[in-house]
């Protein structure tokens, strides 16, 4: 891992690095300290720099003392698609031109590049708990929206350092529920009550499968966006009760 | 409204009071102040110092600076139960008596209470607010479980002094949703995930019936007690954003 930027501003310190072929960004205070880790898995078609995960970020960093990592998924933010990126991007784009719902086709490619995403966020992992500032010895916690949420998913089932996970909408298919099941780590879910994209009854039955024995789900007036104060606050806090410094 | 007694312990000052026929309590924090008013409306068969009621109570004084106010319902806490009273009572425990589902007899039964409570607790909130330190300028809030639900939506329906509500679960019937499509307050809604007394699906069909643009529903693994931590001072939160003294 070597870092390729570092700027500051408002309190914020942001380190771009590249890890192989993954590229990646990290924000923390700039008053070092013994901020907690967060990673920041992003949506589908979006990239490590999403305007609301820069957003959320800068929030957990400013107001909560995080330190907090996104890196790219495979096929996303510039990096290289394969055949079966292309296939699932034109797949799209033909529903979506034929007026035809996207969320089976969205579903399938999000399980398709979260699987290849789990290997990279470890080794990413690896190299961020490398660094002296981070460490091995704090449990690290995991927040993302749509791919973000499958990603986070298949992550927590295969690594134990994942302790907590704040999800937001994901398109649910039965291989996500399976997934889900598998998952035992504490996990909040925020869905939104009022939008045309993520059905309740879908959003409800991912709660319900959820494996984990601590979980709650805040469903909210309104649509995905944007993500009210109160509930960005709430998952500060989650990630603060279950990695953060004091254990409070 | 005259005070029977006064007592203080742990920064909390305890008032008893009664208002002709209405017996209630009032909490406070014992250093005066700007100190916001919450309503808290007891469960079915409990009363106005019901445990989990005054832990609430107790602890959003203490630790929130909210003046607290609880009276016992018609036919609850030591007060003469009528002939709608006895039926219901009996009724309840012959069911149960026979292991038979109690959900729609305390449904109708809440529902009867509530009617008669509303006018009471309008009383009670004029007289609090000809306290000189509740005054009538701030908004109050309201907070329930089961019977306490029922009373609060046909309260807010009935008067515009009750700016927020947070609810805990509540058995449900058509009277009830009829009732939350009339409630137009910000509300808050808890729900246990893992509670046999309480059906799922009632209590999201419950939410999804709220007339509120500001709603939220928390569901949480686990049983109705004990409220999670996170959920109290969820609801503390919820509070002092809507009627709080910062407007924060």
């Amino acid at each position: 891992m070597h870092f390729t930027s570092e700027t500051s501003s408002n309190g914020v310190l942001e380190r771009h690095f590249v890890l192989g072929d993954i590229s990646g960004v990290l924000w923390s205070p700039t008053i070092p300290g013994d901020a907690p880790l967060l990673l920041a898995g992003h949506a589908g078609g979006m990239h490590k720099e999403a305007p609301g995960l820069v957003a959320s970020a800068h929030y957990n960093v400013t107001d909560h003392g995080f330190t907090v990592a996104a890196v790219d998924a495979p096929g996303h933010g510039g990096r290289p698609r394969d055949s079966r990126d292309h296939a699932a991007v034109a797949a799209i784009q033909q529903a979506r031109a034929a007026g035809e719902p996207i969320d089976a086709i969205v579903s399938d490619y999000s399980m398709s590049v979260a699987r290849r995403a789990v290997p990279e966020w470890r080794a990413t992992l690896d190299a961020l708990q490398s660094l002296p500032e981070i460490g091995t010895e704090k449990p690290v916690g995991y927040g993302g929206v749509s791919l973000g949420v499958v990603t986070g998913l298949l992550l927590a089932a295969a690594d134990t350092r994942i302790a907590a996970m704040s999800f937001g909408p994901v398109f649910v298919n039965d291989a996500l529920l399976a997934a889900a099941r598998q998952v035992t780590t504490p996990v909040e879910y925020r869905i939104p009550w009022n939008d045309k994209h993520f059905d309740r009854a879908a959003g409800i039955a991912f709660f319900d499968a959820l494996g984990s024995a601590d979980k709650s789900l805040h469903a909210h007036s309104g649509r995905r966006y944007p993500v009210p104060d109160h509930e960005r606050a709430s998952s500060a806090r989650f990630f603060t009760h279950h990695v953060g410094r004091s254990g409070i």
